[in-house]
C-alpha cells in the first residue's frame, strides 16, 4: 500500500487550485461542497486573481499557502496543469486530484504523460485527470462538482464505490441513496493515468469502514496488477465487479468511451472470477449484491431454505434459486416432526415453507430457530408478506433481527413495503444488517452471491493449506 | 364471452352475504371497503341477525332484498355456502364471488363440487372459492378483505392483473402502486372452480380500459382452453404471463400450494409462447413489462438505437440488448454526417450514441428526430442522465413526450431520479406514456418485449393471409 494515497481520503489540508468566485464554475462548486459537507481539515482556495471566496482567504499559488498541503484538487485548464503540478510537487503535496479534462480522452496523450512525469519526479500521486475525484462522507470530503441540490449525496456507510466514469459513479451513488444505503468512499478516477483500481483496492482493503468494494469496470490497463490486488483483497472483504463491454457492441462502445480496450470479455471475466471477484451483470445487481454483502456473513454452504406466508412468493424464490444452482433440501425430519406438532395441519412444512396468511411472528421465530440451529441449513430466504391483519410488521422485523444476531448464517428478506409502518419495519431490519428486497428473485440473487463468497473463501483457505 | 360475467366488474347491485358488525371479520371489511371505494351501485348487506351495518339496512337472506342482485359476495362458513348459493340462484344473481375458504384447497372437493353444481343449475357464474375476488377501481368496486390502511389500493389505470393467489395479486398491486401505475381490473379467483383465466380473458379482451392483461400463473387446468383464450386476446392486446413452478422444487411447491399440477414446465412455456403470450421470469419483470406494454406501441422490428449522455449507461444497455437478441445497427451514414456537422467533435455518433455531459435537450431532440424519421430504426432506448447543471429535466421530459406523440416507434427511457425536480420530469413522461426505468437493463428488457410483441402480431397477420 502506498501510504501517500491515504491523503486522498483523510487529508489534514486541502488546496482547491482553480477555486472560482463564479457560481457556475467547477472551481466554485467544489469549494462550496467541501464547506457544506463539513470538512474539518484546513481548506485553501488557490486563485491568482481573488482575495477571498466563500469567506476563505485565497492564495495566488499553492506555493504561497503557509501550511503543509496533503491533497490538491486541480480544476484549471488542461494546459496549465503541468505548471500547477510542478508547484504541487515543490510544496510536498501527497495526492493531486486532477478534475480538469482535455487529456488522453480527447487524444491529448502527451500532455497527460507530461503531467504524470512531473508528478512522479516529485512523488505526487495523481487521481485522474478527467474525473470527479473523491467523496468520503465520513470525513466531509466532497469534491464532486455537481451541487448537492442537483445530486444529493449518500450518508456515510460501508460500501466503497470505484468507477472511472463520474456519471456512472454518481448515479450509482444516487441509486444507493434511494435504497437508504450509505457509502464509505467513492472514487471516480477518469483516465486513471496514475492511480487505478489496484492502488485503490490496496487502500480500501485496510479501510475499517469499508465492508465491500464495488467496482464499475470498463477497460483494464494492467490485468495482472488488478487481479493480484483483487486476490489480496478478497480474503479480507468481498469485491463486487460489473465488467461492461461484455457484448460485441458493448466492447466497441468501451473503446470509444474510455479509449481503453474492453478486452476479450470471456478472458477478463474468467480472470476476475479466478481472482475471487463476485461478478454481477446489471446496474441493479451491483447495488443489491453490495448491500447484501455489506450486511451479511458469507454462507457456509449452498443449502438454502425458504420460509414465507405467501405461497406464490415462495415458488418464485425457489424457481430463481434453483436456476442459480442453489440446493433446496427438504426440511430435515426431526424439524418437520416438531413443526407438524406445533403448526396447523394446513401449513406446508416443506421447502419452500408456507405458513399461510394465518401465520404469526412467533411461528416464523420457531421455524427459523430450528433451521438456524440445524447443521443441514446454510442460509435462509424469508418472505414475510406484511399487510395482513394481526401480523405486526415490527414484531416480524424483530424476529428477523434476532436471527441475524443469534446465528452466523445469512438471512435475506423479501417483501413489498405497503405502508409507513412496513417502511419502518424495513428500516429497522436494514439498520440491523438484515437486507430487504422488494422482489423474491432479487433476494435469491443475493443469497446466491453470499453462497459464492463463502465458496471463494473456502477455496482460498484450502489452497493455503 | 359470457355476458353474465360483466356483472363481476360493473354490477348495478351487490349483496354482501355474511356482512358483519365485527370490525375484524372479513364480512365487515368487505362492506366497509366497498363503501369507502365510492361504489355507486346499490349495496345490500345480508346477515340474519343484524338490522343495520355501517348505516345500511341489513337483510336476513338475499331472498328478502327488494331489488335485483347482479353480484353476490359470499363470506360465510364453507358448509353454509351451498344453501346460500341456492338462494342466490333463486334470486337471479349473475355472479357469485365465494371468498370463503374450506373447499378443495383443504381436500374438501365434494363441497366445492356441490356448490358449483347448484350454481350451474341456476346459471350463476362463480369466482373462487377461497379467493379475494374482484377489484375495479374505476367503478369503486372493492371487495378485497384487507383494510386499505394496511393494503393501500391502486388508482384506476390500464393494466389488468389476474392471479389465483390473493396474496401474490395484492402484493403485485402494491408494487404497481409504488411504481405509480394504475390498475384496470384485479381478480383473484382462488380455487377457480368455475371462472378461470380463459373466462376472464374473454371479458378483458373487450374491456376498453384494459390495455394489457398480466397473469400470474401457477397451475393450468385446461391448457387448450387457456391457450385458445390467449390466442384470441393477443391480436387485440398483449398478454403477459409469469408461469411459476418452472424449477423442479417450484413444481413440487405449486402442487402443494394450489393443489394443481404445475405441469411439465417446458411444455407449458412452449404452448404459452406459441399462443402468443409474452413470457417473463420474475415478479419485477411482470410489472416492468406490463407498464411498458401499456404505454408503448409494439416495435416494427428489432433494430434498436441507444442514445445517452452517460457513456457507461449506454454500454450497460447494449450489453443487455445484445444478450437479449436485439440488433444494434450502426448509425445510418446520412444521419451520422448530419449530426457530425452539428454536434461537437467529441460526441460519439454511434450506437450507443454518447452526447456526453455537455449535451442539451435540443441535441437529444435532433438526434431522436433523425432516428425517428429513419426507416432503419425501429425503437429507441434513451438514457438522459439528469442532475447535470444546465440540463433541464422538464425540457428533457418534453423532448421524450414529443417523440412519443410524433412517431409510432417505441421509446423507453432510463434514468435515476435524484430530486423532486427529476421526479416531476419522470411523472410527466409516464403520464404521457413514456415509461421510465431506473436501470438500463430493465429498460432493455422492456424494449425486447416490445420487439417480441411486434413479432407476434406480424406472425399472426401473416398466418391469416
Amino acid at each position: 500500500m502506498d501510504s501517500r494515497l491515504l491523503a486522498a481520503f483523510d487529508p489534514r489540508s486541502v488546496a482547491i487550485i482553480g477555486a472560482s468566485r463564479h457560481e457556475e464554475k467547477i472551481g466554485f462548486v467544489i469549494l462550496r461542497q467541501l464547506i457544506r459537507a463539513g470538512y474539518e481539515g484546513r481548506i485553501y482556495p488557490v486563485n491568482p486573481s481573488a482575495k477571498e471566496i466563500l469567506g476563505l482567504r485565497c492564495y495566488k499559488s499553492v506555493a504561497d499557502v503557509p501550511d503543509e498541503i496533503d491533497l490538491a484538487v486541480i480544476a484549471v485548464p488542461a494546459k496549465v496543469v503541468p505548471s500547477v503540478m510542478r508547484n504541487c510537487g515543490a510544496k510536498g503535496v501527497k495526492v493531486a486530484v486532477v478534475i480538469s479534462s482535455g487529456f488522453s480522452e480527447i487524444g491529448n496523450k502527451e500532455l497527460e504523460e507530461k503531467v504524470i512525469r512531473i508528478a512522479k519526479e516529485h512523488g505526487v500521486r495523481v487521481i485522474g485527470p478527467n474525473c470527479m475525484g473523491v467523496f468520503n462522507p465520513e470525513k466531509g470530503l466532497d469534491m464532486l462538482f455537481v451541487k448537492d441540490e442537483l445530486l444529493p449525496r449518500c450518508r456515510p456507510g460501508s460500501v466503497a464505490l470505484l468507477s472511472q466514469s463520474g456519471s456512472v459513479g454518481t448515479n450509482m451513488m444516487s441509486a444507493l441513496r434511494k435504497m437508504n444505503m450509505g457509502l464509505s468512499k467513492f472514487v471516480s478516477y477518469g483516465n486513471k493515468a496514475d492511480v487505478d483500481e489496484a492502488d485503490l483496492l490496496e487502500i480500501l482493503r485496510e479501510d475499517p469502514t469499508t465492508k465491500v468494494v464495488s467496482i464499475y469496470l470498463e477497460g483494464v490497463r494492467d490485468g495482472r496488477r488488478l487481479m493480484d490486488a483483487i486476490k489480496r483483497t478478497v480474503p479480507v472483504k468481498p469485491v463486487v465487479v460489473i465488467k461492461v463491454g461484455r457484448s460485441q457492441v458493448g466492447e466497441r462502445a468501451v473503446a470509444s468511451h474510455t479509449g481503453s480496450l474492453a478486452g476479450s470479455s470471456d478472458i477478463y471475466l474468467a480472470a476476475l472470477r479466478q481472482a475471487g471477484a463476485i461478478l454481477v451483470e446489471t446496474f441493479e445487481q451491483l447495488l443489491d449484491v453490495s448491500k447484501g454483502l455489506s450486511m451479511q456473513p458469507p454462507s457456509g454452504g449452498r443449502r438454502v431454505f425458504v420460509i414465507t406466508n405467501g405461497g406464490g412468493y415462495g415458488i418464485m424464490a425457489v424457481d430463481e434459486l434453483e436456476r442459480r444452482g442453489i440446493v433446496l433440501p427438504r426440511i430435515p425430519e426431526p424439524i418437520k416432526r416438531a413443526l407438524r406438532e406445533e403448526f396447523p395441519p394446513y401449513y406446508s412444512i416443506d421447502n419452500p415453507m408456507d405458513l399461510t396468511a394465518d401465520s404469526t411472528s412467533d411461528q416464523y421465530r420457531r421455524a427459523m430457530e430450528l433451521l438456524g440451529s440445524s447443521d443441514e441449513c446454510d442460509s435462509l430466504l424469508v418472505i414475510p408478506l406484511l399487510g395482513i391483519p394481526g401480523f405486526d410488521p415490527m414484531e416480524v422485523a424483530e424476529v428477523m433481527v434476532d436471527f441475524r444476531k443469534r446465528f452466523k448464517k445469512p438471512i435475506v428478506v423479501s417483501f413489498i413495503s405497503h405502508t409507513k409502518e412496513t417502511d419502518r419495519a424495513k428500516e429497522f431490519m436494514e439498520k440491523n444488517d438484515v437486507p430487504v428486497y422488494e422482489s423474491p428473485e432479487r433476494a435469491a440473487l443475493v443469497i446466491q452471491k453470499l453462497v459464492e463468497y463463502g465458496e471463494i473463501l473456502r477455496r482460498i483457505k484450502s489452497s493455503r493449506r
